[in-house]
């Protein structure tokens, strides 16, 4: 809930004060609170470091499309999450970014008996205004469901 | 919920019966069980015709990012269900799709005070095994929000 | 040829000081030298206006790929290209853009009798630093080949 | 040229004898004649393996666009070309290919001055109907200029 995010740690100015990474550790640590779409959908940030980030979710029924598979939004919605966290861990602080684009490719059908997935997020390029950064969703087995490329602008933030 | 969709209009077997647009008729008109997806997100089909989908939703601060703004994840998810249902409303009873890959650009960042806003999705191109489409999400004035495309894979029912 | 740019009209400076439209208007009426790439492939710029842009070009078996068939890169390098001049005529003096990423479907196979094919391209949206545009490859009959999209940044030019 | 394409090894009958790679082996190997597009804009296969394929040139002012740079369809058509060839390295005899869609990231401008480039595909995923790969057009000192990937459908040759 973004109302939570009244807590000191959470404000905007003390995002302004530390690097991509820095908060992003902190949220892994449980240190901020979590967004409306995480507590909504059910997944969470695992791990990061440079450049790198995981994120987790177990499937159930009410992720499900009318087709009886998991909806493709959850791993689009995973994969925008873990991108987005992968090049935030390359900015320093002051420096912001949004996401222009994003392709994703659905490889095998999810459902709950898949059990536990993981998006893993990779950045390709950093520049000096544009990055982008790749991402695969997978079973505990290391087998790919989705995979997909985003494209985010970089800015120093006013 | 799935479990919903044991009652009978829903089944598989009333999907395989029907044209892919006389079920997205019948799920615009309420007569079928929306999908757990639907239901999580608070997203529904307001509008279908040959080739044509409208999806609508408020967004709300349950569906925000931990930058203050809604998720990429929400217009990825209307979008995917959209060009879906598009492409659906193409095909005879007994032919399905599956999506192979969805690409979102976003234009502007969604707040809760946007309001409702619209999916709007059209059929590019149905050949015999591939079909394409693309949609746009804006708000009540046309303002657009998002836009993106999809490719699907088309089969005969075994 | 590249050379050719040092005639005045094609100068950097001449550039420089005419709004994008007005420019890519020089390039139509063949009052500019064209591009390497546009000499080398046989392709042209036919039409502009604000926000619309028209490629033009006959298939050959020079650009055949290995399967007997128009190499996917020839209808890349046209929408490539539309898609930019489309972005290029929203510019004013000074304005310059780049490319970030381009999406392309291949919706029929293009060959040599396919006869002269149109790439025919529009601007989606045009904001201060991001402008995308969409494009179609139809052939003199309307029939769709290929279609897709892009993503620019825009800069003031230093 | 197509017209090359009538010696033995370059039959279509040639090619559904052999396996994807073995086809690819031999066009490396300078046993086959070479595509139109190869030649007319330069470039050459250079190394395949299961699953993986090198595509080589070196950018001249004949690639430029009207910007002074390199045609962003210079990088598309390699990328194409790559990624095409590394799926089909990964079918057996009388399994063809066709490309459905291709993304490229433009990450840097390619210039004459930048020397040979080469375009290193991957193949990301091979199932039975639908295959996916990654590719990446990089300098001799493996800086990256432009990245990519592309959807393919597999069929049974009729």
């Amino acid at each position: 809930m973004q109302g939570k995010e009244e807590t000191v740690a959470g404000t905007p100015a003390a995002r302004r004060a530390l690097s991509g990474l820095e908060y992003m550790q902190m949220l892994v640590a449980g240190e901020l609170p979590v967004s409306g779409m995480s507590e909504l959908m059910g997944f969470r940030l695992a791990e990061v470091s440079a450049g790198y980030a995981v994120i987790i979710i177990t499937p159930e029924e009410r992720h499900y499309n009318g087709l009886g598979i998991v909806h493709g939004g959850l791993a689009a919605t995973l994969l925008d999450s873990a991108l987005g966290v992968a090049i935030n861990t390359m900015l320093p602080a002051g420096k912001v970014f949004t996401t222009l684009e994003m392709k994703i490719n659905y490889v095998r059908p999810i459902q709950s008996e898949t059990g536990e997935i993981r998006c893993v997020a990779n950045v390709i390029h950093v520049g000096g205004r544009v990055a982008t950064a790749e991402g695969r969703v997978e079973d505990a087995n290391g087998k790919l469901y989705a995979h997909g490329t985003a494209t985010c602008m970089l800015f120093r933030e006013r």
